[in-house]
């Protein structure tokens, strides 16, 4: 059976060139790099060349790099370690309701701790506001932790606006940019964040690994103690088969990021188009303002579980939205902050693209999907073609 | 030059079966088990088969297995995740004065947090005292941390006498196994504690993957906050690489350690005794009650780090005590705490044996370590041959 894999927005394929750079570590450099004799000093060297390679990415200084076990460790230690080291300054922190569970699930954690959250709203587009983001702001806010890019749904928010208002006022900025680092440019310092987490597994690197960019002078507590690995701030051996995976996978991120963005964004606008030539078919997202990679549509009358499993049975591999919440009957919490009802929002497809996509499967999903759909619909009562 | 590492305390080599497991999983598995499609019920096979392994080898039950990103991780998640869980129940923790950094540092912290803190003394050979253990419990104790075996000098402590005393009185008991599972026999049950960490990388599997064993119904807070993988106690997408490699060593350990720990254990008599036999050198830790991979002496009037380089010149790898406090230039903790006068205990040197050791390469090392400490001696103006 023919296999297309379209949930690269849940992970993607390790990279033949990464998965080469992690099998020669594993086999030959098994040293620890804090141990002082040769194998010691050898596993250091890949260590710090993977570091560069990562930082180079972003456009960060290599001792602004904390490799972390992923995006969500990198979310926890810029919240949690930020917002509890400027406690005395204030207990204030703004966030969006479109964001990953490991920023919102983090901020209620620290509501708990005595903090208070704004969690700004987002238009139908899934978009923040900058006059909502200006009038949350007060005298004790200390931190700003707002996404780069939507996992679900793709929209890329207005992150400089947001840190140039913000760092007027002398107040930290976090992004979480597991979902745009490789897709469009990030650079960290054009964007004006002090913090910003990645994942490798997002960018064709292995699970387990990701950093954080903590800008120089970034006051913060640690998550964890113990050893003085990474400036003391993120203790523990280093995992480096995953941090040379990750450092290889970010060189070739780096690369390749303008041909492909080009490459994809064409087969994306491709597949929306062919999604919104089907009856009762809804994008979205914003229209333009979102990864090259990202395609989200509502199927009304259709249950987004029964779609997924009906493409899984013809090889397709899909979400209905974030692969952290799968599994979940509950419709998409970043649907519904759009404005999208419940009852459209259960029938959510999340297609996500990436290196291996090409024309070919885009007009062969559109097909099965158009088969599937019709199929689906007859079965379901709620459905009247007249007035699809 | 002839590399003989002796330094499998502060890593191990890969085991080759580990990296080929770890190898199909980067080419053909690479799956988020958390999707719900073909991709991701495959990975989350693999998932599922480590944690089998994992749970085996100490005798736990899979579900009580959270994967983390290592000891380190490990240890915080218990202690951290534990005392903040018992609060209300009471503040007070104990804990021994040999620990490694990522427990006693994790105590300090929770000291910052209101906890108090028993540090518990060693005996010369580094061991705790039951006696001294039971006077330190406390009707606000919550809970206790003690390790399974010391990471620079080798000693096993007490733990089944610690934990039968405090689960008499409802205590939670967390163990840091990193350096004896894979060593001598670890069983959560025979053991009877609640938590216990173990990492992969000190039995031949990769860094950045470990494990805690939480016994079913122990009350504890998350370290961070997200997915709700792991079973709500862990979010973030599972490390695959790491964990398929971990279960494949964890499997390989259960298999090997009979016949391993026997080939070891006399291994290391023979260095010690060789040791033993040169001038002015003390074995630190316990003759007997100590894991089989362990050998740590010191040699009057030598610096450790003066020998270590010497050594790494002859292709000789070691260490002065722990991977984790390399580059350090204070006398170790454990040491001091063992009575050791810090003028000796810089003088400090760790061999730790492992699956590639021979007693060819035992005998060589004898050899070089007599010929390089006769020369430091002679260039030290604090040796005198006829006090030596």
């Amino acid at each position: 059976m023919k296999q297309v894999y379209l949930d690269h927005g849940a992970t993607t394929p390790v990279n033949p060139d990464v998965a080469a750079a992690m099998i020669a570590c594993l086999q030959d450099h098994f040293g620890n790099p804090s141990s002082l004799h040769g194998f010691g000093r050898d596993a250091k060297q890949f260590l710090d060349e993977a570091r560069t390679n990562v930082a180079a990415l972003i456009g960060a200084h290599p001792e602004e790099i904390i490799f972390t076990s992923g995006g969500t460790e990198a979310d926890n230690m810029a919240i949690l370690g930020v917002a509890r080291a400027m406690r005395k300054k204030g207990n204030h922190v703004i966030t969006s309701a479109v964001e990953h569970h490991a920023v919102l699930d983090t901020c209620l954690a620290l509501q708990k701790e005595g903090f208070e959250i704004t969690v700004l709203p987002v238009d139908a587009y899934g978009q923040v506001h900058i006059d909502d983001f200006e009038r949350a702001l007060r005298e004790e806010t200390v931190l700003v932790t707002i996404m780069h890019a939507n996992n679900e749904v793709g929209t890329i928010q207005p992150i400089k606006e947001i840190a140039r208002m913000a760092k007027a006022k002398g107040i930290i900025v976090h992004t979480d940019a597991v979902q745009s680092v490789g897709k469009i440019p990030v650079d960290v310092n054009e964007l004006g964040v002090d913090l910003l987490s990645v994942s490798a597994h997002k960018i064709y690197g292995p699970k387990g690994i990701g950093c954080l960019y903590v800008r120089k002078g970034t006051k913060m507590l640690p998550l964890m103690y113990g050893g003085g690995q990474e400036r003391q701030r993120r203790p523990g051996t280093e995992n480096m088969p995953g941090i040379v995976g990750f450092g290889v996978a970010a060189a070739i991120a780096a690369r390749e990021l303008p041909a492909e963005m080009d490459r994809l964004t064409k087969l994306r606008d491709r597949l929306i188009a062919g999604l919104l030539a089907l009856p009762a078919v809804r994008l979205n997202g914003h229209p333009t303002e979102r990864v090259s990679i990202n395609v989200n549509a509502c199927f009304h009358y259709i249950e987004g579980e029964a779609l997924l499993l009906a493409l899984d049975m013809r090889g397709i591999a899909a979400s209905s939205g974030s692969a952290c919440s799968a599994g979940s009957m509950d419709p998409s919490y970043v649907l519904l902050a759009m404005g999208i009802p419940p009852e459209i929002a259960r029938g959510s497809l999340r297609l996500t693209l990436g290196r291996g996509t090409t024309a070919e499967q885009i007009d062969y999903v559109l097909g099965v999907i158009a088969e599937i759909t019709e199929k689906l619909r007859a079965m379901s009562p709620l459905y009247n073609p007249n007035k699809g």
